[in-house]
């Protein structure tokens, strides 16, 4: 059997090569997930997960965190938890049990405290900056608050055939306290079923939840599709139904893989991700919208990686 | 243009025939759904949503709910809020913001006196009672703590040809502080989509969010299939594939209405519920799981309904 994996945005690659290394070991699908969002979490410079993620209107960070198991459909999530390392391991952890698996608020950091998970003040003197001074721009140009809601997602294929999924994020910056979208929601932020495959996704999770839209990539997946062609029928005929009844918006990318091991994304959006298989090295891609409702995917450019790596460490004046 | 009304569980009725008599006199469906959930929560003796619901593991009663209008699919949901006289007002008022929809713990209950929302502690004396007695019960006889988990989800269709749904819950009594379930879930524990139908889910969420069994209903509706045909499809091939992959299951039910006034429900446990249609008044109904993944539903007896109204009230000793 072969072992594959994608995650969303440029930020999944590093930790989506330290699961591939997993998998390529015969590891295990979820450990892959965890391990890779667990390093995305902690690297400071992500400013919309984990560690250095961008905080809410009072200048918490606030994470939300789902995991799923393909084999036995069990899922764990937390959201608007404080204070906490990683996320996605509580995630993970709480999958095992059949009841209460999904904690909110408060309830979801005493729950980290009482199993031990390390505790972490995630909010880092940068992004105290940055939420500083989007308070000031706020205030003196009349700007809409909200910007950024970038989700880690990552779904994973191991040699024994099982898959797994799991989502991290801080949320939309400047979100009001308790926001949560749909990192944490099965079926709209992540769904997985190792007989078929399993999907992510980022953006604005108020619009994502909307229309279920990981659930009816995996649906449409067993049926027969490619994942490139679940999500292109998901995410843009969707797309133009919101538009349609709701009037307008938000921007989201979706990601998946199939129990072969074939991966396809989805975006109405500037969109990058890292993808790696048995037969080819993880990479960066980017996609965008194209015409007939499909995506048109590229290699990034080491111009692009520059950039990125530039305005990710840029001062803040 | 017809309407109609169906809500999970006897609870439902007295709320049912209020929104029952706004969809007859060209209310809309977001009131009546509304109005119906609100009598639910408002009264003392049901003993799984608002007022006088069963409190967590620390004695606090900590609500979830759900709204959706299947217009424009706006949705709206507060997680783990607490002292709020009718959650179900406030995840409809969350709807209609585009960003910040979904709040859970504090958060939600900053945003309910924020803006106006009654605050109330929803912990009866009665409530308070038995979970004394149950803390004794599982120390003395070593019992699972988990009991009793009911929603009341109503789905109504109005004369203009709107659908809504709403949902509200105490959850799962004796759940540990922050757990949620599927009942705040969009596409889990609710769907709807004016253009097809809609749908509520009650039971153990923790379960039923595995299977995002509302969005699947509203979708096989979509197909061309009845309500009931839906509910069946839907319900008892997850049961199958749940008890298959996961080993257990937990008991839940499912409620839908389409945009032609046919309702169904199916469940793999008893299960009562009412439904109204613009031919026939509002009736309760009870319901089990059949041969031949069908669902056998008969008319309430007035014996059931006797045993019912006095289990509910009888002294808590």
């Amino acid at each position: 059997m072969t072992y594959a994996m994608i995650g969303t945005w440029r930020m999944a690659y590093e930790g989506l090569c330290k699961g591939m290394d997993l998998l390529s070991q015969n590891g295990k699908s979820a450990d892959a997930v965890e391990t890779a969002i667990k390093e995305v979490e902690d690297y400071p410079f992500f400013k919309s997960v984990g560690y250095g993620g961008l905080p809410n209107a009072n200048g918490l960070v606030e994470m939300d965190a789902g995991f799923m198991n393909g084999d036995t459909f069990e899922v764990g999530a937390v959201m608007g938890i404080s204070d906490v390392k990683n996320p996605i391991s509580i995630a993970r952890s709480l999958s095992h049990e059949h009841y209460n698996s999904v904690l909110v608020g408060t309830g979801a950091s005493q729950y980290a405290t009482l199993n031990n998970f390390e505790r972490k003040n995630m909010l880092t003197e940068r992004a105290h900056k940055i939420w500083e001074k989007r308070r000031k721009e706020i205030i003196e140009k009349n700007l809409s608050p909200y910007d950024g809601h970038d989700t880690v997602g990552m779904v994973s294929l191991d040699t024994f055939g099982s898959l797994s999924v799991g989502t991290s994020t801080s949320g939309l910056f400047m979100k009001k306290p308790g926001r949560t979208g749909d990192t944490a929601l099965v079926g709209d932020g992540f769904y997985v079923d190792s007989e078929i495959g399993g999907a992510a996704a980022t953006g604005l999770g108020e619009d994502i939840m909307k229309g279920c839209l990981c659930y009816e990539i995996v649906r449409l997946m067993g049926t027969g599709m490619t994942p490139q062609t679940a999500c292109d029928k998901a995410v843009y005929s969707f797309t133009k139904k919101l538009k349609r009844r709701y009037g307008k918006i938000g921007e989201f990318s979706l990601v998946a893989l199939d129990k072969s091991g074939n991966w396809g994304v989805a975006t109405n959006v500037e969109f990058t991700f890292a993808v790696g298989t048995e037969a080819g090295k993880p990479a960066i891609f980017i996609a965008h919208p194209a015409d007939n409702d499909q995506t048109k995917i590229e290699p990034i450019t080491q111009e692009w990686l520059d950039a990125y790596s530039k305005r990710i460490k840029a001062p803040i004046d």
